[in-house]
């Protein structure tokens, strides 16, 4: 079956406010087997609401609404509804007396406004709003088939309605199942000429960003998706840190926990970027020590111990400084484990030898160190949490290796 | 003059990778004076993409499409347009020259499809991509007066691109302006009722998130922006950190820089993440030493210096520890200013008398501490961006008054 998102809200039309529910919605109809048409994101304005809702009808079975169900002027989904199908509204006397009862016990009257957040198309059933006051509905065009949902744009509000609009529809679809395969260290180039190799069927979806590569199987079967999994794991090994939509930081987070061993961090160039990842990781105190942001020289002296030579000679952006950095902080923490990084994210501080984007991290693990030389570019922030992942990467490669 | 933006990619209407560029297509429309009627998002199909464009042409004068000009099998968008307004494609010699040398260039063939990155409809005029292979079109129907236009959907090349479309379009729209004011330490509500009571003509749309209350004021003419930014600065005073679109860690780090004062942090809760933001900031190293980030007790009492009994009496969250933290941090760091906090982010660690979401910030200036309680509620990570922003609040609050 096909489906249209339609959300309503000026802010969005202006491109002032981030728009979040179509995509939520998009990838709940996805799982449930539903195909998603489009997604149309349209101003408070009750003629274009309606033009893209009889649009959206023209095209799908189901038409999804998100937004303009509240009691203020700019609300008008109803309304629209209402004249895109030709269905008058009326009020939903058990939702009214419960609005009235609302409003009564917090002391205030119930204005026309607000009444009309109780207001469905006439043949609809209602969608019970748990958290606001703004009832949903679904309303069965039965003549053409089709049907229209009606949900608020409260993110928390929307999210539970919809689960209960999928319960109510009865949906008999096949429901999709999409598997998530998180990279780091390969190209979206190489990762996809892999999957061409492979010769993978069905659909996937490659999605690249400082974390990583991210792949997105798509499939009606979760067996076949078992299967490609287990084959893309003895392709790619090493390089998948995580199946599902998890991150770098709760691999790490899980291994060490496992392991029993602690960790600590000195950061320069992600500047606490990384221990900042770590901790949000709920029970990271298991695991995590806390670390060092010594952003200057002085501090990397003073508290980290770096030899006033060695930044002399090679310069705080040096592998030797990595290394000075790692065993400072590892031995000021006392940890098993510690990760350092020094680097030039920009946009000035580049020299003739050592360009923008060039990075050093240090890696300590029981009495060894590495240094790892990496040269990023990008947007300065986007190069922060690229060094980032990598350093967490190699906490993870050092602990699934041994 | 009306303008809808259509967005291609599976992708997007997956729900599986988030899009970005209509939000900038839309601000940078807004901005120009053009009013964005809808966006329409949609799959990789060129039926859908089709029907897409038509409506959007039926709504508008200017219909600026991103996306699906690359040269795989799902990059459809030439296609559509041509079937959409009936014209149809031809090879752009020059683009196509460019196409060539470049392959050559790099010891590559050329296919149809790489070749087909130089098509464009019939009677369009070319927007030179200055980054990538795929050229983009303006293609003016002259008996219905409408533009189209296609970009691709890289953001980088979009963004150069859709200056260059601009400007070609010569449009003679008053621009409109938008004013940017970002609050902290209001409720949107109270935002709200301040603008009812001060009755502020025009248009505005307030959003909050963790960082703030921040007011989008709009108005075609500038000098009525000024007078209303200096209305809501004599109302709203000290609650405002900034003028247009600047986070708080750039206002903070401007100020240390003007005033020659430098910062050093004692993260609990935060774990790095405000020094991660303050780092964020190019030109940071003139101010800021560093931090630590003590996510142990054992890092408060060793590093930090929190004396033991203290740790013991009152807890790691508590006003008490917040202290020791922020005085331990300056003298270690021998900064002008610090900032601590200790708290409680859940989803553990609560007890009858510390309720989950509990920090303690400490602020350290000129030989004086000031210790803040806040109970914020909300998601893991939302509460840390809140005491972020509040810690780095109380820096700027102290160094505009003095």
């Amino acid at each position: 079956m096909k489906v249209s998102i339609v959300i309503t809200g000026s802010e969005f039309v202006y491109g002032i406010k981030e728009e979040k529910n179509s995509r939520y919605i998009a990838q709940k109809c996805l799982e449930r087997g539903l195909d998603v048409n489009g997604i149309g994101i349209v101003g408070d304005n009750l003629y274009n609401l309606q033009y893209y809702i009889k649009m959206a009808l023209d095209k799908s079975d189901i038409v999804i609404l998100s937004g303009g169900l509240g009691a203020t002027e700019d609300d008008l989904t109803r309304e629209a509804i209402s004249e895109a199908i030709g269905v008058p509204l009326i009020y939903h006397k058990d939702w009214l007396e419960r609005l009235k009862k609302y409003y009564h016990k917090k002391g205030e009257s119930i204005d026309e406004r607000r009444k009309s957040m109780a207001k469905i198309p006439y043949g609809a059933v209602i969608v019970e709003n748990p958290i606001g006051r703004a009832v949903g509905f679904i309303k069965v065009l039965e003549d053409v088939n089709k049907v229209i949902v009606a949900l608020p744009g409260v993110p928390s509000e929307m999210k539970v309605m919809l689960e209960i609009v999928f319960e109510k529809l009865n949906l008999k679809e096949k429901r999709r199942k999409i598997s998530i395969v998180r990279t780091f260290g390969l190209t979206e180039l190489e990762v996809d000429s892999i999957f061409r190799n492979i010769n993978i069927k069905g659909e996937y979806i490659l999605n690249t960003s400082p974390k990583g590569v991210d792949i997105f199987l798509i499939d009606n079967l979760e067996e076949n998706l078992k299967i490609k999994e287990k084959i893309l794991k003895d392709r790619l090994k090493k390089y998948i840190y995580a199946f599902g939509n998890v991150e770098m930081e709760e691999v790490v987070g899980k291994l060490l926990r496992e392991k029993g061993l602690t960790l600590a961090t000195a950061e320069s160039s992600t500047g606490g970027l990384i221990s900042s990842r770590v901790i949000n990781v709920p029970g990271s105190s298991a695991y995590m020590k806390g670390g060092i942001v010594a952003y200057s020289n002085e501090i990397k002296e003073k508290i980290l111990g770096v030899k006033e030579e060695i930044l002399k000679k090679f310069g705080a952006v040096s592998e030797e400084t990595a290394k000075e950095m790692v065993l400072g902080v590892r031995k000021l923490f006392n940890t098993d484990i510690a990760l350092s990084d020094t680097g030039i994210a920009g946009p000035t501080g580049a020299t003739p030898t050592k360009p923008l984007g060039l990075h050093y991290i240090g890696f300590y693990n029981n009495g060894v160190v590495e240094v790892h030389k990496v040269i990023q570019k990008g947007e300065r922030n986007d190069k922060r949490l690229y060094i980032s992942q990598y350093g967490l990467n190699l906490i993870r490669l050092s602990l699934t290796e041994s």
